[in-house]
């Protein structure tokens, strides 16, 4: 017989609805960084126009849903992390995290995107909100394009900060993690590279071939490569190159110890084709 | 035609799985906190128990997914609003936020929890991690005895609060409602409530009378009442008290402007019966 809590725990299998996507320059998993940090990116979170009632229940989203968000600078982006295999989501309950340079954790001890619900939380800055469109652009977003976004919520400190005067702890691999994480310690253009920069960056949402550049040498500076590619790397797979998808580019990176090398940059469409 | 985009947003609806439940103080909606605040409570996030495969996709969550969250002081509870109405979830695209003094905002610029996708994200302090029973035990959450928990993810600065260089910007009324929130300037005890506290504190979990009372004063001077009760009585409802489910008493509390006044204090069940 179904209890109290059974048919509460049913309810709560179906609560997500995907409220509008991610419009990003992110193209792929591959490049997307595994934390915001300083990259000279904006995406917009574009609420959905569907209507109710429609075999899938993708919700209609009034637009005045965003009024008053433009107050705030920072909000919680809630989304899922639909690129997951949903039959290898939440099967393993300890991970190696990105960061973690192999070492396992707990799931729950890490912000790994396969979870046994794949929920993701992302703090973004806000630029603006377009209420005419529907439309919240934000800066700093670590999500790949037509990211379904679940929530919207404003950054309140009161709610989401740690006490001024408590102490803040997070794990000692995390702490390791940080000087290592940022061991790309040089970057370099190929010729054939930069010229491709010059001639492509119209196509891009940058304005000038120096900031689309910046922003490329920000990625790799974050090195959004995962561990598992790291370690394959170790174990002797030097000959594989990384690529990049971002505004509408593929980007070919060679990535050497601590130092990579732009080989490549071509429109994403020709990169898919070829 | 089912198209990519809804393909995907279908997969969406049914991410969420209940990882384990909310053992908490809190046993009724109402006097639960809107805010954690500074309350002296423990509440126990338990994993789940139950088995992979039943009619309910209630998760089998083995113990060693928690295994390192105690190398963090703080995590984030994401939950599901589950005694919200279903019907009335997320189908008003405005809303008037507790804090918000009846101001109408839209639902994504406010915490509201009635929300298109009802999911609670809840910062809270880690007491310890009990890893034989699966058990996280925190401290200041603000959570309903039996919420269910969609997941548990450790709070790490670098990704969850804003460079310390960036303005943090709020909505200008819930600025001017933080001190009009903390508009409680006396709470007494009448002498009745005051022996009841003496003969009960210990079917709680505090351990004299003195703690259980200034747990009830904090709790007090944080107003647990919501924005509709404050309305109501604005127009003239004087004559409504106040119950507050709390640690298994029911403490009748008399709002009097900025006054509160604890009349009772009695077992949960009895009130209930009552």
């Amino acid at each position: 017989p179904e209890t109290d809590v059974d048919r509460k725990f049913k309810l709560s299998q179906t609560i997500a609805s995907p409220i509008g996507h991610v419009i990003s320059p992110f193209l792929t998993k591959s490049g997307t960084p595994h934390q915001p940090g300083q990259m000279d990116t904006t995406s917009t979170i574009k609420l959905s126009q569907g209507s109710t009632g429609k075999a899938i229940k993708q919700r209609w989203m009034p637009k005045d849903a965003l009024e008053g968000l433009e107050e705030y600078s920072h909000c919680w982006i809630v989304f899922h992390f639909h690129l997951n295999d949903p039959e290898s989501n939440g099967k393993k309950s300890k991970v190696s995290p990105p960061r973690g340079g192999g070492t396992k954790v707990g799931i729950f001890a890490s912000r790994a995107p396969y979870r046994p619900s794949p929920i993701g939380l992302s703090l973004v800055e806000i630029a603006s909100v377009n209420h005419d469109k529907g439309e919240l652009i934000v800066k700093n977003c670590d999500l790949v394009h037509e990211t379904p976004v679940l929530d919207i919520k404003p950054y309140i400190p009161d709610y989401d900060k740690p006490d001024d005067d408590k102490e803040v702890k997070v794990a000692t691999w995390l702490e390791e993690k940080n000087s290592k994480n940022s061991e790309i310690k040089g970057i370099s253009f190929t010729s054939r590279a930069d010229l491709k920069i010059q001639e492509l960056f119209s196509v891009t949402e940058y304005d000038s071939a120096e900031t689309l550049k910046s922003a490329i040498t920000k990625m790799l500076m974050n090195d959004p490569r995962s561990i598992y590619r790291k370690t394959q790397l170790e174990k002797g797979e030097k000959n594989k190159l990384f690529f990049l998808n971002f505004s509408n580019l593929t980007v070919t990176v060679w990535f050497d110890g601590d130092y990579a090398e732009v080989l490549k940059v071509e429109p994403y469409y020709e990169h898919k084709k070829g």
